[in-house]
């Protein structure tokens, strides 16, 4: 791995940290087995934009996918624009494709001024008639709702793009319990969730309200600069586990509190599929995904076969891990769903 | 199961809650997927006195072993003694057959009256020259530092016996974190360790000293009222796997924080095995044994197939499963051997 010193620090950012915190393992006192990393952000961040937008189509050929793509280009290519996006794909359980732009933005004042002009249009009304649909999920938590874990410093995803560059090695990591340990805010709350998600009906836009304390995992594979050897290990041992709990949490994640989940392929600049995939799923907080995580037969068998792949290559392993985990406020999260069938998103998440 | 009511309440007892605590789940927010009840004891009562006596020989038909346990029961029985009682056997891992009498108070005054005058002797400088080794682990938690769980309510076991009774059905279970979430003291610690183990050598006697918050877990299971089908699962899918883990933890737990494990089996009236097995383990504190539940492969596959062969018996299931952990300050343990060799309890400990 490509860490320069051997001192630890925390997955906390200095200035976010608080006196008296109580992490599982005492700071300073813990060595985690391999080195991971957090995304770093200016002091003057204090709330980070994810925005993601999506068009979903009952034929991946349908035209009206291509010219939104486009549209979606431009539009982040326009004033106050995102820090960093990415763009990616999946079938969802309908059949439907559904590609996302994932737009990052640091700087809130920028987002809101580039919404007004560029944002709203995506979910407008009349884009009914389009006869796709057009969707914004829109979180903005504030700096101390966000936690990153990258297993190497040298390349961003995700919200890191935005970012200012990486920690050094962190300590919370390789250990149950330290998902929570790496969130700011849960130096000094349990981070329970509060109220029930509910839909709103305007006409033909459906928007959707969660609650407080939902939680939105990205997390992420790069098999980018694998060898042959490598990767095919991944997709004959890995892959399979990996997809087999991504589909569970899809299809049954209802019932133990995950409100959505996609299994997505990173596109690159003409949209064609990377190596690089990632699942991103709602949760109703973060309880729910620690305990998914830690005891569910699907994500221990997916810990299991990771591990080993982990292990058998050692320090000749190229595959890059990474996720982003945020815990919103209730007023951080917006769901705003046009032309859409009733089985998209967060649309899921209502009964 | 023989739970009278479905309304949940804490696993710490009433008088024990503080306000403001946060256990992962919110209180009344969480609905365990099976029962669980945790050991109650009197308010009056502020800690509790767990005593291991052992007798360690190298030859299971010594006279001297036999002698030691009628004396062990003699003094027991005498004014004062413990309020609950069982004795134990395994073979360590240098091939000594070695059986403990674990007595419990939870009158501190009445076990120090008896301790001056039954239990002191146990390990007197002068039975060095018995040829067979003795030792007394004594740990004297107070409430906040103990917890228990157990997966019926009308049978007890270990620390239980010298309580009032059961609980109601408890909430804090069936999630990674409950264990933490049942003790006391983790409302307002996080229980760090603090200290190095050492050991004081006084001619025969010698004296261990552990550091403040390290761990003792004892975990047990009753097959006493399984039926010929249930048991021969168990002993054919459960106990190898189980067994695996427990002579991990006593050979190389080491490297991950568990300074001694044995994995006993409770003798009857008459020294006889019983359908009662347990493991008692001593880690440098309560993360290390954490840590090791969760994610080892030795414990997520014991996780495996307890969890298997309950969800395929069932309501039909007759196995008993129980723990009780402790947390104890420095101040409140206590290691005497006197005889035995090097490898014994928390002898190894100590590098």
């Amino acid at each position: 791995m490509s860490a320069e010193t051997s001192t630890l620090e925390s997955s906390i950012a200095p200035h976010l940290l608080r006196e008296g915190r109580s992490p599982k393992h005492k700071p300073g006192a813990y060595q985690p087995p391999y080195p991971s990393f957090s995304a770093r952000f200016g002091e003057d961040v204090t709330a980070v934009v994810m925005a993601y937008f999506g068009v979903q189509v009952r034929d991946a050929d349908d035209p009206a996918l291509a010219a939104s793509l486009a549209d979606m280009r431009q539009r982040f290519a326009a004033t106050d624009g995102p820090a960093y996006w990415d763009r990616a794909r999946y079938v969802d359980a309908d059949g439907y494709t559904t590609v996302i732009g994932i737009a990052y933005w640091v700087d809130k004042a920028a987002f809101d001024a580039w919404y007004s002009a560029e944002g709203a249009p995506w979910t407008d009304p009349a884009r009914v008639a389009d006869g796709v649909g057009h969707f914004l999920e829109l979180v903005t938590p504030s700096v101390d709702r966000l936690e990153t874990i990258f297993s190497a410093n040298d390349k961003v995803e995700g919200v890191a793009g935005a970012g200012t560059g990486m920690s050094g090695m962190i300590e919370e990591h390789a250990y149950w319990g330290s998902m929570r340990d790496r969130l700011p805010l849960s130096q000094g709350a349990p981070l329970y969730p509060e109220g029930t998600p509910r839909i709103v009906e305007d006409g033909p836009v459906c928007t959707v309200v969660l609650h407080e304390n939902a939680c939105v995992i990205r997390s992420g594979q790069d098999l980018t600069e694998t060898g042959e050897t490598e990767r095919s290990a991944y997709l004959a041992e890995v892959e399979p586990s990996l997809r087999e709990g991504m589909d569970f949490l899809r299809d049954q994640g209802n019932g133990i509190g995950c409100y959505d989940n996609r299994y997505m392929t990173v596109l690159d600049e003409n949209d064609q599929p990377t190596l690089r995939t990632f699942g991103v799923s709602w949760w109703r907080d973060l309880s729910a995904l620690e305990d998914w995580a830690a005891s569910h037969p699907t994500h221990v068998q997916i810990f299991g076969v990771a591990m080993r792949h982990l292990s058998s290559f050692g320090p000749e392993s190229r595959l890059r891990l990474y996720h982003e985990v945020t815990v919103p406020a209730a007023t951080e999260q917006r769901f705003v769903y046009v032309g859409c069938h009733a089985r998209t998103g967060m649309l899921r998440a209502v009964s």
